[in-house]
């Protein structure tokens, strides 16, 4: 089982980062989309590419080019994502709202292409939700739009004739509040207890990408909720 | 109660256009964004205007100067929207996904910014969602994904300092398939008996921004269901 080859889309990020080093550490091959020096290969998403369409012919022209010939990805796990806040009475609300459909929903898209074209038969394909957003978020108008876009295109994904391969397996994780750096830096005064750590997502995502039978129903959004340290899932969907 | 002002933001469309002709003929003083010359006034959205940024700048700025001194808008109308199939293996999707964002997103964003600025007080926001994204829509994803953030917008401005003025109600319509010339064009064959009527649209939205009182909740999610001729409403929220 030694070389199977996940992808991290977002493998830049706190979170990607530690998807890259886990997997790696486990003996996968990873490629990571987003610099990451330490995946067995890397495709950098210049700022240049301004439109969704360039973003997604330049992701998928250099992932094939990176991928061993004829391999197929046992998981493509896209964590990329961001936060920005702003109610409808900041003038500042829509171009957020933008950059998170850019740092969210373009990524989990172009996530899917991939995996049309390259997910293994029984293959994960995970996507970054938000807790929040299941429901209003007035403070956070932009962010919440995004991921209850991303919800949306994880059921979509899990549906008959989606384009996914038959026996895939398509999730989307809910965190509330993860356990970085940043956020540490930024929240310097907060309660850390109910962070979901790092680790504990990487070890999820790995049972569920080597595990098929550990995985919920395809379509499935996860929350993360995290209380005194322990981290435990509700699923549902939409 | 005469020269009340509504916006109707996708004016030049088919149920756009049937708004404002119901409008004016119920004696409103009516602004289409939308080149739309029964209206009383409109703004053109250039094709231009390439991100939404530049949108929103644009069409801001041409509302205010078209808005007579001071006034305020009873019901802001979002009916701009646009439709397009594909699944993940269509090498079209992201596309797609990108035209519909543009075309239901971007509006729904201008709109909730129009409304911080401009609606009355207990004023009305109305969107239009799509009965077919409140699961997951594998054979449109784009849509599927674009409307879902809708719904989730709706509920957001519903919520508490969302930025809306806090008398105003939100709600977006869900409509299946609209009765108008283009799907009749499209599918001539269909039955247009399960079909919803722009003439009762139009009567419903002049209820609501006419009558408070006639509203359901702010944050509603209005399905329309129509069989045999006949369309009735199904409530519900995110």
């Amino acid at each position: 089982m030694s070389h199977q080859r996940v992808l991290v889309y977002g493998g830049k990020g706190a979170l990607g980062s530690a998807l890259v080093q886990s997997f790696k550490s486990r003996g996968y091959w990873v490629l990571s989309v987003g610099d990451n020096e330490k995946a067995d290969a890397f495709v950098s998403v210049p700022k240049e590419c301004s439109t969704i369409q360039d973003q997604e012919k330049h992701v998928l022209s250099e992932v094939a080019r990176k991928l061993p010939e004829g391999g197929k990805l046992v998981g493509i796990l896209c964590v990329a994502g961001g936060w920005a806040g702003g109610n409808a009475s900041k003038d500042t609300m829509v171009a957020s709202a933008d950059l998170m459909m850019r740092q969210s929903v373009w990524p989990a898209l172009i996530a899917a292409r991939l995996a049309a074209l390259h997910l293994a038969p029984t293959g994960l394909l995970q996507f970054t939700g938000a807790a929040a957003a299941v429901s209003g978020t007035p403070g956070m108008i932009g962010y919440g739009l995004a991921k209850a876009a991303v919800h949306q295109l994880t059921a979509s994904l899990a549906g008959t004739k989606s384009g996914l391969p038959s026996g895939a397996t398509v999730i989307a994780l809910l965190p509330a509040t993860l356990d970085t750096p940043m956020n540490r830096k930024w929240m310097p005064k907060a309660d850390v207890s109910g962070w979901t750590s790092l680790s504990w997502i990487s070890d999820l995502l790995h049972s569920f990408v080597s595990n098929p039978e550990s995985r919920p129903e395809s379509g499935t959004l996860i929350k993360l909720e995290t209380a005194n340290g322990e981290t435990t899932t509700v699923f549902s969907k939409i």
